[in-house]
């Protein structure tokens, strides 16, 4: 497994690879790998000869008070994840190799960003749009394989991809859960055994929703009290509660099959989130 | 020659160009192709195998007050001016097959962008650096030809490709001017016999500067006073005189060989731009 650790040694690989017509699938994580980046590399591997992981954690994505210094990091053992899981490349760059000091272009989403993680996390979506057209300039990917635990995440760079024509295929492949419904996430790693316990809320919330979606077609502001009520029962935080419409992500007066709910809430100090189509 | 209208189209040959390892040029233009253009062609041409024109008058990049509706247009003139320049391609969309109609990811520079021509033409380059960061993605180039004539838009779409990554090659080709002098430009179509020759203005003013720096260092605000004098005399209603750093573009207090002047100034209603490496 090859590893590269500045911009130049990847995109310079990534232009071999192109002129010896080498299908390359990109999966773009911030590392601390669990079984759900697990799954976009098989997912990745299906439809590429060759697959690059990137590990970067990226300051422009988090805001001032969040938690981008003690976010996990654990490089040896991604690496040998990644090994495991039959990538042929890693991509290990530090913030400095990232951005020069004086980085003035970014890319901006404008309308699928406003709402959900969007309006509670100023200038989020805005540094994941730039890392990842970033990442796809490197790596020169045909294929990048988002998850789908970040739903508004994978909506806005299938929107950016349509937008600014990239050649890129976006695959988005499905949550991993445990085996009680919470979704992996690398952020668990924050919660003691008791938001352990709570966390399932989040799940069994979006379960609830499913089950009442699937009995027919439900006014969207009840169905968000009674997931708000369950949320606080399991003592979560709710920061938004959403019923939107898949390819739009705006609110839904009626929660229908094909609706996407969405979640976030604190569990003690931790923000978590997760969704479901409905 | 190629003609393509819609950016599939282009993509399409672009990406069966990279599998071929033909090496593509492209030069962006609005069309109304004079000389200046011709020799951007014959730039590309020098530097790769095949050569894509885009021609396309950006909504994006105009302003609500300025001159989109009646920006020159001669598809069929441009069209034999490429085919004559040796163009391999001409790409001709209209704005309705650039921009989806909830188009909502942009690419923005938020420092080259922030004086001269950005400062007075608000989302300008936030509209250019967007349409070529999609022509980027559409021809897949691995270098890409722009004229001097318009410095800070080189100079901001050259930060683009380094604070984005993109794997392409930016080639800023010169100035080219009439005899008397007059920066070729397709806006000077607007001017009228006594307005063209007092358009001479802006490149005379251009020449004092690199005549008085070329006798030593000269103090940029009393240089500034003597342009801003010989372009009044000139009948120029000046929007700005300035003398900035190369490549950071802001104002330098002395100006010195390698200082760059930038004019901007309506002769009439047209508003007119150059500039000179002193």
């Amino acid at each position: 497994m090859l590893i590269f650790r500045t911009p130049g040694e990847l995109q310079q690989w990534a232009l071999a690879q192109r002129a010896r017509n080498v299908k390359v699938g990109l999966v773009p994580t911030m590392g601390y790998l669990h079984e759900g980046h697990l799954s976009l590399i098989a997912e990745a591997r299906k439809r590429a000869d060759a697959v690059v992981v990137s590990i970067f954690v990226n300051p422009v994505q988090f805001g001032p008070n969040e938690d981008f210094e003690k976010y996990p990091r654990d490089e040896a053992r991604d690496l040998a994840r990644c090994e495991e899981a039959g990538a042929t490349a890693v991509f290990l760059p530090t913030p400095a190799v990232m951005y020069a000091p004086d980085a003035s272009v970014f890319v901006v989403e404008e309308r699928l960003g406003q709402g959900l993680c969007g309006a509670r996390r100023p200038g989020h979506f805005r540094g994941v749009c730039t890392v990842v057209a970033k990442l796809f300039n490197l790596a020169l990917p045909d294929v990048a394989v988002f998850g789908q635990k970040d739903y508004q995440q994978a909506a806005i760079i299938k929107r950016m991809v349509r937008d600014l024509n990239f050649p890129i295929e976006i695959v988005v492949a499905p949550i991993v859960r445990e085996t009680d419904g919470l979704a992996k996430s690398s952020r668990n790693v924050y919660l003691s055994a008791e938001e352990r316990q709570n966390a399932l809320g989040l799940s069994r919330a979006l379960a609830l929703a499913a089950e009442e979606v699937a009995k027919g077609p439900c006014e969207s502001q009840a169905l968000r009290q009674k997931m708000v009520r369950l949320l606080e029962q399991s003592a979560l935080r709710v920061d938004y509660v959403e019923l939107v419409d898949a390819e739009q992500l705006t609110p839904v007066a009626e929660a229908v099959p094909g609706t996407v709910a969405l979640i976030a809430a604190f569990c003690g100090k931790t923000r978590l989130i997760d969704n479901r189509i409905l």
